[in-house]
């Protein structure tokens, strides 16, 4: 009774370590909320990765996957404390706090364990990083962190605390941040205010810069590191201050692929419709944020090998079709309008770019058990989580 | 280090059986997708419902709780052949088909196993449901069903065959549907198709009508099933068709709450932003479908006790916020912009109208636990599922 459907993840891991970054030496927390599987996260401890935790959850991932819990930095807007005593229980690098309500609560929570704890503020440097609405978090009116004036009355009331240590700035403008321009106005203005702070007599030691850097969801539309790093560093060498970078989907995104059977091919009216057995379920992202992943047929005749990863061929020969999931809604699609190759029932369909935020949004949405993951390294693949049973769908529910 | 959010399920089971459509006889068949709890199915089979299953899974859950297995309509545009052969296993009592290509694939599983099995036919009577895009199921140009005029075709084509015996028509035209008369235009629609088809020599011998049926979301919006019966139960009465419903919302939605607990209240700009531990990852409909769902404090001074469940109610004293959870997005929120009570921290929010398209569609994104599930009968309440632990997260990940 155990047959779910036969999607499943394929990550070709890829580390693009931020060489880039080099010169300022940061400390690479990876976001694990782009992709938390703990063998990935193994892999990026190793190559001597922190990670960006936002729940006790996540902290459980990290340091289950072994990461140095003073590499650890802890955002999120609404940690509870059973989440803050574990995190200090852990010994965790850094707290980032977003509000003052929580940084009051943090101070209490301290000072009754008597145990120091390193805190960064999550300033909004009001900044427009021109994404999604629902992803742009570094502006006014968001619940993330505080307003740049707000800061220096914030450092006021709480930057001489001997227990929660308020040493660093947060910034964090959204993602995905396509060009550099928006990190070097919001760098620019957590600077000034830093050299405020100083003079205020704050010893600001840590800039954590965040992240949001872009993954390739088009060929045409992926900057490298370098053209981030390019214009970031040269602000930053020179500072004294510890940088952290807190990249997610720029590593994971383009590691990982949804690999997807096409069920049934359907004429609908005037549109033709390829129904495959992944789903908004695997990859909520088209559904939520209007997303654009390519999709390709992972075997075709050689003249529609596509020559990028655009929003639209329209090679000679292709046909116009929605590929759309068997949920039953009609924001169920992974690609929309797209100029494909004729597939037919059984053809694997390869939707790209599904390492970041795919998997980590995973629904059971029609009762549908979660897809594999898989790695492959070089030639060599490794089932990295098996397929859900119906039976794992309902074990919470027997028992009681 | 399994401390997981402290939000829940709180489940009042009103099953409004549908006295209103009692002159056409029909089988309600409850749809799982709107609400999935093994112990929930159970109350209804008891009650006498059979199940609309769109998935393996559901029909897992369905034959879970002891649904007679001929009371259960199989539903959805990619099922897969492992899923067909549960079915047939299973004895289900209808497969609903959506298009050529499932009909043909139907039809050589059934032949080969010499077994028969009962057919309807979505078709898509292409009026105008008045609801959210994403939901609209019954237009011309979705995955769904087949149009009117290619309905006869497909009776042509497969109306003949000794296993898969096509006698039933099947209608869904979203969800949710406000007023009576797009049902009784599709239904218009469908009685007309019967009529032909039989002239054509088709035995059709039952018509289901779907669900989409609409929940109170707002007091003032919420039909009931008397007024959809007035205008439907005249127009099937005396055809001499068995007639299948396949509510879901309507029966669940309002019969449950989320139950979030106040972690920060915070000033972010000119915006108050309620801080509390429920998230998209627990009732997405909001950032999904920009959905509207009451939420107010479970505990109030006398004089905002709310006279409805309205959009807005302003009432003297209350406060402009935006309810929001601990998720790392602008899109996690749970009410935007509502003039509630002033609230602190610890305090409870109910967020209502959560019984539908909530617990379902829940996610472990920022590696969330899900929320447990709570039963409430009269003055008892029983937990029907329990709070998920990490170990749980991560369980699919261990032991390979």
């Amino acid at each position: 009774m155990s047959k779910p459907a036969k999607s499943f993840f394929l990550i070709v891991l890829s580390f693009i370590a931020a060489v880039a970054f080099a010169p300022v030496n940061p400390l690479i927390c990876f976001s694990i909320k782009s992709c938390q599987n703990i063998h990935i996260l193994e892999r990026l401890v190793a190559l001597g990765a922190g990670m960006d935790v936002v729940s006790g959850g996540e902290l459980y991932r990290a340091i289950r996957a072994g990461v140095d819990p003073a590499k650890v930095v802890y955002a999120g807007v609404g940690k509870t404390d059973p989440e803050i005593i574990q995190a200090l229980d852990a010994g965790i690098g850094w707290f980032n706090v977003e509000s003052e309500a929580e940084l009051a609560n943090l101070c209490t929570i301290a000072a009754g364990r008597r145990q120091q704890m390193r805190v960064a503020l999550r300033v909004n440097p009001d900044v427009d990083p021109k994404t999604h609405r629902h992803t742009t978090t570094g502006k006014k009116e968001t619940k993330f962190g505080v307003d740049l004036e707000r800061a220096r009355r914030v450092f006021e009331q709480f930057g001489r605390d001997p227990w929660a240590r308020l040493r660093g700035i947060h910034l964090h403008i959204g993602s995905p941040v396509f060009q550099a321009e928006p990190y070097v106005e919001a760098i620019g203005k957590a600077l000034g205010l830093i050299e405020q702070l100083r003079r205020d007599g704050f010893a600001i030691d840590t800039l954590n810069i965040g992240g949001g850097y872009a993954a390739g969801y088009r060929d045409d539309q992926t900057p490298t590191f370098e053209s981030y790093a390019r214009k970031i560093v040269p602000m930053l060498a020179g500072s004294g201050l510890r940088i952290i970078l807190e990249p997610g989907r720029s590593i994971a995104a383009n590691a990982g692929i949804l690999v997807t059977r096409t069920q049934f091919v359907k004429q609908g009216g005037d549109k033709q419709f390829v129904i495959v057995d992944g789903a908004m379920t695997d990859l909520i992202r088209p559904a939520l944020y209007d997303a654009f992943h390519f999709a390709w047929p992972v075997r075709c005749d050689e003249r529609f090998v596509p020559p990028s990863r655009g929003a639209d061929l329209a090679l000679p020969g292709t046909v116009e079709v929605d590929v759309v999931g068997p949920v039953c809604e009609s924001s169920d699609y992974l690609a929309k309008g797209r100029h494909l190759p004729p597939v037919q029932r059984g053809d694997l369909i390869a939707v790209f770019t599904a390492g970041a935020y795919g998997f980590v949004m995973a629904s059971h949405y029609n009762s549908r058990p979660n897809a594999a993951e898989v790695l492959v390294t070089g030639d060599q693949m490794r089932t990295i989580r098996r397929r859900e049973t119906y039976e794992d769908l309902t074990k919470a529910e027997e028992n009681l």
